[in-house]
């Protein structure tokens, strides 16, 4: 397993309009994109900081996962994806050494990266991606 | 304001002994530091991922921030640290821009750095840190 470096941090939003303010005229960081990834029923929108991005998570509709994350905990970080060469040899590494996946293969995310998530439950709380291009 | 980087990510755990084992014999990092921070009742543990160290924190007493924080949402992330030139100058800057800070000035953290804390509620939930040597 070697992890390259945080590709990015997800935050769930109630509203990216409502928030970006914060990220551009406090934080002084720039929106280079936003996209709809309709499969998870998000709308995201970028920021890069360093090698890392922040990825504002905003749901798309109620039963969306982050809409059910806010119900939850509330606004707050959502996620750390880890870049790595190949998703689906690392989800099979981990899973190997017993950590319970969400995604047991790849799928498509935003900016087009192949993800997986590993379950919360096995990474003590952490709701961890691995991506790659 | 010019954050340069994602110093660190924030890791609640309720044991570092127990928590280690994921961050070595899973994600293949290395803890290349431990240290107590005591005016925080903190126990750290450092691990590297390109250029953003990953901070497990575990309480020292029962009130900790950390214990309050795994009280309420269970283990998991509890913040993010960005770098900047000066805390002092970056923690006036946003509070000027109407931000709550938790602190006003710099205060000594973990690795000797100048540590600042804005407070979640001006945040959209993520508690976030200003850091420099």
């Amino acid at each position: 397993m070697k992890l390259d470096y945080i590709e990015h941090i997800g935050i769930a939003v109630k509203s990216i309009a409502e928030s970006r303010g914060y990220y551009e005229n406090v934080l002084g960081l720039e929106c280079y994109a936003m996209e709809e990834v309709s499969d998870q029923k998000v709308r995201t929108a970028f920021f890069m900081v360093g090698q890392t991005k922040l990825e504002l998570l905003e749901a798309t509709s109620e039963d969306s996962p982050i809409a059910k994350f806010i119900e939850k905990k509330g606004e707050g970080i959502h996620h750390i994806a880890f870049a790595v060469a190949s998703t689906d040899e690392a989800l099979k590494e981990v899973a190997d050494k017993g950590i319970t996946l969400i995604d047991k293969s790849a799928r498509k995310g935003a900016e087009k990266m192949n993800i997986g998530f590993l379950h919360p439950k096995s990474t003590g709380g952490v709701l961890t991606e691995f991506c790659c291009k």
